[in-house]
C-alpha cells in the first residue's frame, strides 16, 4: 500500500477535473449540489477554485447544500494539500466565470436533457479531451463537478442501454423523478432505450452533459496512450466507464469512488463496476469517527461524491496518508471557507 | 537564507505566468524568442505548457532560438519540479491554443505597437488581473512570456516618461531598431514622451501589450490586499513595476532577475530598480559551470530571462536548494525536451 505518488521528481499521477454544468440541474428535486439554482450555478466554478486555490476566488459562494453539507471539494482540497498532486481543470461547459484555471476543450454548457440535442458541443469536446488525455505525460484520475450530473449519468446508461440506477447527492434519492425526466428525453431525442449502444458520442449529446463526454475523451485518449486511468466519482463515473466501454477501449480502467457511494442501497456499485469491468476502489473516510458539521452531512447519505473525493481519499490511502490526518485537514479546510458563519 | 516556501500545510508563494503576444514580436529583427514567426506566436503556449506539465502537449514547437538557445521555461520548470510550488497561468492575450488551463482576464493579443490602439482590451485586463491579484491568497511571483515584449517595455517605458532602454534576448540588442518603432508607435498614438504619466492603463493600451496590462493589474491587486510582490523578470517587469507606481501603488514590490540581465550593458538594471524602489534580487545559476548546450547558449548572452526565470532561480536560493541542484534538473528537463534531437 506504501506506494509513493512521484516517482523521481515527475509526479505519477495527474488529478484531472472535468467542471461543467447542464440546465437538467434546475429541475426541481434532482440535486443538492448548492443550495439555489442561482447558487448551483457558480458550485463547479467554485469548486475549481477550492480545487486549486483552497477557496473562491472569483465565485461568489462557497457550495453548501440547503442542509448545511460542504461541497466533497472540500475533502479533495484537504487531500491535495498534505499529498501536493498536480491538478488540472477542464472547462467542460462551466455556466459562470472561474478564477481557477481552465482548460478549454470547446464544450458549452448542456441543456435540459430533455431537449432534443442538449449536447450539441460533445463531439468536439470529446475529440479534444481524448487528444489531452493522450498527450498528458502522467497516469490520470479524471473527476467531475456538475450539478444535476446523475440524472444524466442515467440519461446516458439508457441510451446505451446500460444500467437503470444511479446515486444520488440527496438522501432520499429521488430515482423515479430522474426516470421520468430520462424517459422525457428519450422521446424528445426521439430515441429506444439502447439506441445509441456502440455510438457513445451520440449517446452523451442527446441524453448527457458535457462533462460526461469531456471524462470520458480524456480517458479514451489516455487508455489509447497506455496510461492507467482512475475514475474518481461515483454513477457519473459509471456512466462515463460505460461511454468508454461503448467508445471500444477495453483497456484496464479503475474507479475510485467513497464508501457513501458504495453504502447506498438504491445502486449496486460493485455489479455496476464488474460489469462494465472496472477495478473498483472504495475508501472510507471514517467520518463516524468526528462529529464535526462538515463530516457528518456525509454520514447522513448526503453529497456522497463528487470532485473526485473518492479518487482523493484513494490516492491517500495508496501515499500511506492515515484518514485521521486528512479529516484534520478537512476540518482546516472547512473552517477557511465557512469558520466565520 | 534557509526560508521555506511553505508554513504548515500551505504554499506562501504562488508563481503567476501571464502568457500572452503582441504583433510587435513581428517586425524583423526585435525577438529571439522562437526561431521563425510561425513558431514564435506558439512560444507562449509552450511555455506554459511546460511549465505546466513539462513538455508541450498541444503547442507544436518546443521554443528554441536560431542559435540553440531553450526557452527560459526550461529553467522555470527545472526549479518547480524540484520546489512544488503552486504555478497559474493567466492567458494575457494567447494567439494560439495551450492545453496548459489558463485564468481568462479578457485579454486579446496585441496589436503592433506602431498602430494608434495596440491594446484595446487593456483597461479590462487591467482591472481582471487586479481583481485576481486582490483575492489570491498567497503572496505573489509574477511572470511574464511574450516574444517582443521588450519592445513595448519600452514603449511603456516612453509613454510614461521614465526609461530609454531595455534589456534584449538577443546577444546584441537591436535597441535602435527599438526605439525607432516606439518613435512609430508613439506618432501613431498621438502621444509624446510622457504623455501618460500617472495613466498606466493609458500607456499600456497605447504603447504595451496585453502581458503588461495583466501583470501591472496582478501586482496593483495584491498589493492592495497587502501581499507581498516579486515581479519575476527583466526589462518587462521593470515597465511593468513603472505602470504599478504610475498607478499610485508605492508599497514593497521586489523584482528577481537574472545574472544575465545584470551583465547587460544596454541597461542599468539596478539603477532603474532603484529609481523604481524596487528590491531588486540577482540570481546567478552559475551556468558558467557547465558545457551544456541547455545552458551555453545563456553565457553567451542570449534569452537572458524569461518565463520568471530569475524569479524562480531566486526560489531556490531561498528554499536552499543549491544551483548545482537545479543545473542538474535542467538537465534533464532539457533532455526530456530536446533529448531525441
Amino acid at each position: 500500500m506504501a506506494q509513493e505518488l512521484r516517482s523521481g521528481d515527475h509526479a505519477d499521477v495527474r488529478f484531472v477535473l472535468a467542471a461543467g454544468s447542464t440546465d437538467t440541474a434546475s429541475i426541481d428535486g434532482i440535486s443538492a449540489a448548492g443550495a439555489s439554482p442561482d447558487v448551483m450555478a457558480h458550485t463547479p466554478s467554485a469548486d475549481a477554485e477550492i480545487l486549486e486555490y483552497g477557496r473562491p476566488v472569483r465565485a461568489p459562494v462557497v457550495p453548501v447544500s440547503p442542509s448545511g453539507c460542504p461541497t466533497p471539494a472540500v475533502v479533495t482540497r484537504a487531500v491535495r494539500e498534505r499529498l501536493d498532486f498536480p491538478a488540472t481543470v477542464v472547462d467542460a461547459g462551466l455556466a459562470a466565470d472561474t478564477a481557477a484555471p481552465t482548460v478549454n476543450v470547446g464544450a458549452s454548457p448542456g441543456d435540459d436533457v430533455r431537449a432534443a440535442d442538449p449536447v450539441p458541443t460533445a463531439p468536439t469536446a470529446f475529440e479534444a479531451a481524448r487528444e489531452l488525455g493522450r498527450s498528458l505525460p502522467e497516469d490520470l484520475f479524471v473527476a467531475e463537478t456538475i450539478p444535476g450530473g446523475t440524472t444524466t449519468a442515467l440519461g446516458v446508461f439508457a441510451a446505451l442501454g446500460e444500467g437503470d440506477a444511479v446515486s444520488s447527492s440527496l438522501p432520499a434519492n429521488p430515482l423515479s423523478r430522474k426516470r421520468d425526466v430520462v424517459a422525457g428525453g428519450l422521446e424528445a431525442s426521439d430515441l429506444s432505450r439502447g439506441d445509441a449502444a456502440g455510438d457513445p458520442v451520440e449517446a452523451v449529446r442527446r441524453m448527457g452533459d458535457p462533462v460526461l463526454a469531456t471524462v470520458a475523451g480524456l480517458a479514451v485518449g489516455a487508455l489509447d496512450d497506455g496510461r492507467d486511468v482512475t475514475l474518481a466519482g461515483g454513477s457519473q463515473m459509471l456512466a462515463a466507464a460505460a461511454l468508454v466501454r461503448h467508445a471500444g477501449a477495453d483497456g484496464p480502467l479503475g474507479i475510485a469512488t467513497t464508501s457513501f457511494v458504495a453504502a447506498d442501497e438504491s445502486v449496486d456499485v460493485r455489479a455496476q463496476a464488474a460489469a462494465l469491468d472496472l477495478d473498483l476502489t472504495v475508501t472510507d473516510p471514517r467520518f463516524d469517527r468526528t462529529d464535526h458539521v462538515a463530516m457528518q452531512r456525509y454520514e447522513a447519505g448526503e453529497a456522497k461524491e463528487g470532485v473526485g473525493m473518492g479518487g482523493a481519499l484513494a490516492l491517500a490511502d495508496r501515499a500511506d496518508l492515515s484518514m485521521t490526518a486528512v479529516r484534520a485537514q478537512v476540518v482546516d479546510v472547512y473552517d477557511r471557507l465557512l469558520g466565520e458563519e
